[in-house]
């Protein structure tokens, strides 16, 4: 199976066009015909399959066959808040975050961040968020949020049912601890290469944010936000 | 906190020397001079507190001050039998697995696996595993065995309490469904890219593994290899 991403379909219509490199390659590469079927998402939530009508050039013209929602999607809504990290390892989060069924993707500015991000590599990673929904056979694509600091990541705590925080310094208390497994949505924190400050743990304790340890191996940040995203799927039954 | 790779220590001695790459980097980069305290590791296990007593160019003489075993090791022993993958897709693999807690990788090939690997890229593969002990603080080298085949594979059943195999085929049964419990070791087998054959599944199931899903999403195998030793390692408790 495969399926092709088509963020300008439009619910409750009957036909849809589609256009670009999508349609490249569903021609020219896949050399799809008229009255063939094939599976597109709009990716927030919905996958359509889709009978080809006309196929010339790059301009796809589909009828909408049928509709689902929610396919192949976490009933849990999880967002990852990822620290700024080193050269491209933010892209290799965003890989694996994706295609395990994180929503959002929240990347920040703490203290010991080393490095910047910029709109253009923002726009980077919401290509790799395609291609790992595609790879994945998702259907909602994870949203790439601007880089936001400290404060501004606090104040999202409250659109959340929970919010935990990875922490070297947590000695005691583990992740299947503290997960609760009734909620519905759940931000996770993962810091930057060299950790948080004290400072900004209390900040987040303060408002809410529960500190647990992925136990004495000390993990790099980038296996750490695959980790602890699989970890709580895994523990909230939406990874089998 | 920094661990050294120290192979050929000797256990019940008191003398220990460093040579090589790790004791110019301890004296050259690090600039560790007689009297300062410092960890070593032989990769079996065991963690030496060290004296340097004399440091010399590349030769270091260290005493040891105090030998710990099991520090920051899983309680379970856990291989992961990882299908080759292409590119470097491997490294990764070990990379993540050697942090999560892995103590030993299996590289094997199947029907459906594009591509071979060589000495030499084993050996590769045996370094990113030493810097993945090292980065991780763990105290066991991960061992990295040499290419088997499926029969080879199914010979090595018998060494562990469980063998679990992930399978997309498999719609039913998740990894916490199988996983036993009270066990002291485990076998987890990822396949290709491409997946197993129907017959390959067979002979595993007919050997005693048990296939699971990890859910209605399509991980990549390298994805999938660390999302699986994770979610293992969490059920058992080997990760906070």
């Amino acid at each position: 199976m495969e399926i092709f991403y088509i963020p300008d379909i439009i619910d409750n219509t009957e036909w849809v066009t589609i256009t670009g490199a999508e349609a490249k390659h569903i021609t020219k590469v896949l050399r799809h015909k008229a009255g063939d079927e094939l599976f597109g998402t709009d990716g927030r939530g919905n996958e359509f399959r889709l009978r080809i009508e006309q196929a010339r050039g790059t301009t796809i013209i589909c009828r909408i066959v049928e509709k689902k929602t929610g396919r192949r999607e976490p009933k849990h809504r999880l967002a990852l808040a990822q620290a700024l990290l080193k050269g491209d390892k933010l892209s290799q989060v965003v890989e694996g975050a994706t295609e395990v069924g994180v929503n959002e993707i929240i990347p920040f500015v703490s203290k010991r961040v080393i490095g910047k991000m910029g709109e253009t590599k923002r726009r980077r990673l919401e290509k790799v968020a395609i291609s790992g929904m595609k790879s994945s056979l998702r259907t909602v694509l994870p949203k790439i949020g601007e880089v936001v600091d400290i404060l501004r990541l606090l104040k999202r705590f409250a659109e959340f049912s929970q919010v935990l925080v990875a922490y070297e310094e947590e000695k005691e208390t583990g992740l299947a601890q503290v997960l609760k497994r009734d909620i519905q949505s759940l931000l996770l924190i993962v810091g930057p290469e060299g950790g948080f400050t004290d400072d900004e743990i209390k900040q987040m304790k303060e408002a809410g944010a529960i500190p647990f340890t992925l136990g004495p191996r000390r993990l790099k940040a980038e296996t750490a936000a695959l980790v602890v995203s699989s970890l709580c799927l895994g523990l909230l039954g939406d990874l089998g």
